[in-house]
């Protein structure tokens, strides 16, 4: 936890909508890596290299891996705060984690993998520059 | 409705998922958009040529408006029959029907409305052949 | 388009979601339905009386009709603004307006219809004070 | 992998729907949640008790953490098989693992956690009878 002062990491607000909750009254727990990955866009925004751009320059960053912890569910009508870092970076890959706190309360928590693959032959392939140096940049 | 008996349907039967339910305890409404496309893909396929082999082709069929009536709303555990008919043919467009039923008794209808649209130039343009003639098969 | 002028209206931005994509490469069509009732949501809140204290309350508003045109597709990377206003107010029910905007140009609008319901009885009803009275507010 | 012959599994098969793809042209991560969730259904109404009706006599049960793995995407026009077991049996828990195959090749797996809980109180409590008897008769 001590590197986490050290990290760059960026948070989304997000407003429970009433399509994320089911019957259960709770939201449903499938959203939680839909707001994970709303918060992981903007991280990447800030490396200055956004994700369509990545995309739109012939690279796809698969999911390889999902873990979440679920703590309390959060409820429509309440504002939730998604917090993402990277918390390793490889040659080839990523690992982000993920924290959702409503009011400072953690509701749910959560990590993802990724490699980084050319969309054109579908390979895994190493993060190529500007992007590594950008990802790099996150870490400190 | 009297054409309705000359016209080839097609009815699939689906499940409900508990992530589709939401907070008042029935299928959220947007959800019944999801089923009418399952069951188009199923009536394209009746076709003989089945959507994403439209795609391969080059082409898209872009949803340009939909309508939509609830009448009851489809519960977790239930299953519901969704059944889909081509109501509409036209030069460039394709207007489809829908009935989604719970043992008979009708929960939702609707409709929506396509255009034939080139991919790659994201012109709409008309229904070549063979899927011209595979349609207006669908219409007899 | 005259009485626009005089409506109360709301307004969300809601930043398109990777998930919300489909592989045509732009938001899937039910999504408009999710940002409608996102927008409504915001709006009801307006009125003074929020929709979850009117669910505590022991009523739900259902959706029992819903139209949308599509003119563009919102892609991923998009912000886009979504409009509602109240333009039908009865006795026992409400239909809202709406509009999605990217930059000023529309790229879809739609209308959703609404009875009042009491929860236990699944019975619709006259819409109760105060409500009636917050939702003829958003009509002025 | 030799206790695997021994259990009791259950196996649906998924269309892949339009809705569920991303720009990407492969089925959205979040999706296989969903579908895990729908072969689990499939799996209690195997032990006699169906899902609804733990809701129905007062009771939740709540998923407390997720993990996937993915190997290969899924996309539009496939049919995919889901593959739950429970492999672990708890006084107040439940752990169900998942595989989701395309003709034999495996794309995804996971593995969920889920607590029992009394809805009323929301607090978590041991799997009552009949409820225990019936998912151990799943561990055979």
């Amino acid at each position: 936890m001590a590197s986490r002062e050290h990290r760059t990491s960026h948070t989304v607000d997000v407003e429970v909508r009433y399509a994320e909750t089911d019957q259960m009254g709770v939201v449903h727990h499938a959203n939680y890596l839909v707001w994970f990955e709303l918060a992981r866009t903007g991280l990447c925004a800030l490396s200055g290299h956004d994700y369509p751009s990545i995309e739109k320059a012939g690279y796809l960053i698969l999911v390889t891996e999902a873990e979440l912890r679920y703590h309390r569910g959060a409820r429509y009508g309440d504002r939730v705060q998604v917090e993402v870092w990277l918390d390793r970076l490889e040659s080839r890959g990523l690992r982000f984690s993920y924290e959702v706190r409503r009011a400072g309360e953690r509701l749910a928590a959560g990590r993802t993998h990724h490699l980084w693959v050319e969309a054109g032959t579908g390979q895994v392939c190493r993060i190529p520059s500007p992007w590594k140096e950008a990802f790099a940049g996150l870490r400190r």
